[in-house]
C-alpha cells in the first residue's frame, strides 16, 4: 500500500472518533496539559492517553514534559491529507457534472433545430 | 451523543480505509456496477460487499438493482460534514495565529516606543 494511502488510513481513523475530535478542538485554541484536556470526558486516565497516542500517531498533536506536566499541541499541517483527498474528490465529480451539463445544453440545442 | 457526532464518526471511519477510498475515486467519475468496482481489488466479494455496505451506511453511496445488476451510485453531498468539521477546526486556528500576530506587532510596537 502506498504510503500516502496509510497516511489517510491513520487520519481519517484518528478523526473518526467524538472524544479524539473534541481533543483537536480544544487543541486547535492553544496548548494543552493532558488534564485540562481529560476535564470534559467522563473517562479513565489509561482511555484517554490512549486517544492522544492515537492523534499523535497520526501527527495531528505532538507532546513534550514541561516539568512533571505534558503539553500537548495541535499540528494543524496534519490534517492538510485529508482536506486534499476531500477537494481531490470534489474536483473529480464537480467536472463530472460540467461535463453531463454541457452535454444536456448540446443536446437540447440540437433538438430545437 | 449528540446526532451529528455519531454521523462524523461513520463518515472519517468509512473513509479510513483505502479499499472504500478507491471506490469513492471511481464513483465521483460515474455510477458503476459492484462487478466493476471489484475490479481493479484483489479481494473475495464478501469482503467487497462489506466496504459497499459500510460506505452506504454512511450515506456515501447509494446503490439500486438494474435486473440481476447492482448499480452503486456516489452521494457527493454526503461529504459535507467532514469537510465542514475540518474547516471550522482551520477557522479555529487561523483566528488563535491571528490574535496572536496582532499581540506580538503590538508587543514589537510598544518595545520601540
Amino acid at each position: 500500500m502506498a504510503k500516502f494511502d496509510m497516511q489517510l488510513d491513520v487520519l481519517f481513523t484518528a478523526l473518526g472518533d467524538p472524544t479524539r475530535r473534541a481533543i483537536l478542538s480544544r487543541l486547535a485554541r492553544g496548548p494543552a496539559s493532558v488534564s485540562e484536556l481529560a476535564a470534559p470526558h467522563d473517562m479513565a486516565l489509561p482511555s484517554l492517553m490512549g486517544h492522544l497516542k492515537k492523534l499523535e500517531e497520526a501527527g495531528l498533536i505532538s507532546s513534550h514534559k514541561d516539568g512533571r506536566v505534558r503539553i500537548c499541541t495541535l499540528n494543524p499541517a496534519a490534517f492538510a491529507p485529508a482536506q486534499d483527498w476531500l477537494s481531490e474528490q470534489r474536483a473529480i465529480w464537480t467536472t463530472r457534472l460540467d461535463q453531463l451539463d454541457d452535454y444536456v445544453t448540446q443536446l437540447m440545442q440540437e433538438t430545437r433545430k
